[in-house]
């Protein structure tokens, strides 16, 4: 990327353009106002598709010939399966069989099993991807082996971009465990059912042209309908959409480090303290062993006070599950199942409900479910002394990880961040983060292992605390321990080349990620 | 109106130009492609909206006030309540305070209980109607008295001219039965549950302003959400939204006239003999007491023959229902609730599933449910002899209906009219029907209480009856004996002036209706 780049409200320096296209420098939280209309795509005719609604093909390839695949085009895909994820590896080799060259990839996620990928990244058959990218696919790219920048976003920025018509995508595939003829999906049926398919409604609605793929088709109607039929073009059956088995991955296991643990039951026991947890309450507890294990403490809390929660945003997983059907709480809210029990709850219980990126996160709609959260548990793997955070790169640099509903949730009544203090011996609080992917202003509160900080700007939160037995310190004073501990921690070296840009959650440019530079 | 007439597909003279808009004659079934994108509507943002998401606001006519109410504003309402709608007459006293005019409304359907608000047609509050039009709104109509031109339209027209941007709403009002105070509604808890809330859908997602009103405001979230909240603007409790108890009209009563009754025995044994009624097969008994009647037979059938259908499609009430909870049907498909039975089982019922004119019939997306509907039996007003048919106009010329989703229904696989030969003495298979509302080719079998006509165009339907001993006629001896007996009707009288559009499902015009001549 040659064009300028300038200073944004951050402090970051981010360029104007990225592959080709203009982008806006981020201005602040709530400063940058849209413009302009959503993407409007063309409107069908039911002229061109079956009368009797049948719209199955022979195959993954026929589907894509018939939509077109061509050069240069962009295809999305959805993370539903995770680490069980089969259909990218699919429809890359349909493509390569095709000779189709220059591909965007617009994954809702990325995870390791994408690593077969990376030929196709090579030979040119992906052109680069934009979208989130943890494991080796964000090595590649941090090694700047990508032929373009990635550009990534929060899972309401994704819906975000596409509702917008910052991304047009050409041809969106989506994997569903259950689906009839006529492209009516779910997640929640079938032997491959991954739960909730809400990262693929943006497809959905706005693709050009949809694919719904499924190794079980039923009768119509296949009921419930998460992806409407009436914006599929066609249908597919395979012998195996997705290994639902593998959806428990590393980020979605309760911690078993008494370390974490501890950090968790403090967490929970700051939420008690300062009135958080109350009759009615509502909560976030994301992916990552810590979190899980927040949501644990937070049950205790209520069964001893005879309390329950309106609601818990999901991604749901067997815990969460399990507070649902004690009557803990009224409702989960899913965005996205963690786990087996999570896709059986979501099949069973109808306060189990889906949701989608458009009602949870979308920025540029009329207000998000985000807001109305009382207390969000969410990770970082680096924490600046304005309370800055980052999440997608580690301390040497790399790009490791995606923002997931991260960005998105940040914009909960209290943001909590339970972290250790350092991980392999680096501190995690820094004088200044490698990768800003959320503002200090929006994260009120870091747990450690050695004490608590309160983002002085929750002068509520701090009087609240403020006779409590709670080891509450300044931010600074927790970074001088850890340094103390292991030494101030050395800066990551990187060339000049931006390989990858971090939109905020309304489009803007919050930051980027440089190549590193790659020890001899 | 004065702009030229030309004569479309079915042979009518229609003007190519309405209210100032220039509009596409009907060009036949299938033959007019449409071009250009769907309605983008500005991009929101969540700055522009609270915070915690409670969108609550004292009263409807400060929320109009919040949405810009202004003079000659496009204001969206929704028939769920039928002939308990409160909302309409609340809206335009609202208007009339504030002193607005010219304001076009944009019902989904209005109903005799609107007649209160032909003074406001007087006075200029309200300057016309687009929108099916049933009793006296009819009536002042047809006779000359409204500004404009009415434009009728289908259910899935309705949405299919919003989501072309045909139609812009400036501001929707949409009644729940339950809503949260960020505007997540529900139809179906509540005291003044109406059932599904589909024909609001195209408004949440098109109109620029969009306003909830309930009487019955639950913590969020509200469960389930048919109209999500990130679409709407604002929110409005109020002491009664609708009356459910009279979403039981004139039109969704099951029949108690023998002779009805012998013409839906018929229809059913018809259906039973041509194989239509096997294992597996899908149903729509639209309103209308003969139709309702039919499905009734369809129970007997396959009872007797221990099969059962795949899925029915709903208007929904309590003999539909009843079929759902023997386990005749695995599905009831539902687009309106016809009597608190339907509201009930669609609570209830997790396999009384909610649909939209979206799903269920807008032409112009990528297929649609009506098509895989193996039969559906409607009702109509008038008959000619090459299948034409008119739901709107009486044989007095008179507007006195809407269209429903009655075109829409005419894709399905078997389309079957079970009419009387003659109501008040008057044929009603005629030469030419007062007003084309639905093409020959698409309508199947008229069943008669004295013989069965089927469309020549089926050939195949025609085999199969052809050793039973069902009272096969073709339509003119229908017609002969009608007129034999009651004599060739009069044609009505009507003077020069258009008052009003029937557009055809893919928005092109297929008829107008003109002025009567009102006998002195």
């Amino acid at each position: 990327m040659s064009n300028k780049l300038v200073k944004n409200a951050a402090g970051r320096m981010v360029p104007t353009e990225i592959n080709g296209r203009p982008v806006v420098p981020y201005r602040g939280v709530g400063k940058y106002h849209p413009t302009g209309n959503k993407h409007a795509p063309n409107i069908a005719s039911n002229i061109d598709y079956p009368a009797d609604g049948n719209k199955l093909l022979p195959s993954l390839k026929e589907a894509l010939v018939k939509c077109g695949l061509k050069d240069g085009m962009t295809l999305s895909t959805h993370h539903h399966f995770r680490e069980g994820d089969l259909l990218a590896t699919m429809i890359f080799d349909c493509a390569s069989e095709l000779g189709v060259k220059r591909l965007r990839w617009f994954p809702s996620a990325s995870f390791s099993c994408h690593a077969y990928l990376l030929k196709y990244l090579d030979d040119g058959t992906i052109n680069y991807i934009e979208g989130s990218m943890n494991g080796p696919l964000g090595k590649y790219c941090s090694e700047g082996k990508m032929k373009k920048t990635a550009v990534l976003r929060s899972h309401g920025g994704r819906y975000q971009a596409v509702q917008d018509g910052e991304v047009k995508i050409d041809i969106a595939v989506i994997g569903a465990g259950s689906a009839d003829a006529f492209g009516n999906a779910n997640g929640v049926n079938g032997p491959s059912a991954s739960g909730v398919l809400g990262f693929a409604l943006a497809d959905a609605q706005y693709a050009d042209k949809v694919i719904v793929v499924t190794d079980n088709l039923v009768p119509f109607p296949c009921i419930p309908w998460q992806i409407q039929g009436n914006y599929v073009d066609c249908t597919v059956k395979v012998d195996k959409v997705g290994i639902p088995e593998k959806i428990v991955s590393g980020t979605t296991k309760v911690t078993r480090s008494p370390e974490r643990l501890l950090i968790a039951e403090m967490t929970a026991r700051f939420c008690d303290v300062t009135g958080i947890i109350h009759e009615g309450f509502s909560f976030q507890a994301g992916a990552g062993g810590t979190a899980l294990s927040v949501g644990n403490y937070f049950g205790d809390i209520m069964r001893e006070k005879g309390i329950k929660a309106r609601f818990a945003r999901g991604g749901s997983n067997k815990y969460l599950v399990s507070m649902l059907e004690e009557g803990l709480v009224d409702y989960i809210l899913d965005g996205q199942t963690f786990d087996l029990d999570g896709v059986r709850s979501i099949h069973d219980n109808p306060n189990h409900v889906m949701t989608s990126p458009f009602s949870s996160y979308n920025y540029h709609s009329k207000g998000n479910f985000a807001g109305m959260v009382d207390v969000v548990i969410l990770g970082a793997t680096e924490v600046d002394l304005d309370f800055n955070a980052n999440v997608v790169t580690h301390s040497d640099g790399y790009l490791l990880h995606g923002l997931g509903g991260w960005q998105n949730c940040l914009f909960g009544k209290n943001v909590i961040l339970p972290i250790p203090l350092f991980r392999d011996r680096i501190p995690v609080i820094r004088d200044e983060v490698t990768t800003l992917c959320g503002p200090g202003e929006l994260i009120d509160v870091i747990i450690t292992e050695r004490g608590i900080a309160i983002n002085p700007l929750r002068t509520d939160l701090i009087e609240k605390v403020q006779h409590s037995d709670l080891p509450i310190k300044t931010i600074g004073q927790l970074k001088d321990e850890a340094e103390k501990i292991c030494g101030k921690p050395n800066k990551p070296e990187f060339t000049d080349k931006i390989v990858a840009a971090i939109k905020w959650v309304d489009g803007t440019i919050i930051d980027v990620v440089k190549q590193v530079v790659v020890d001899p």
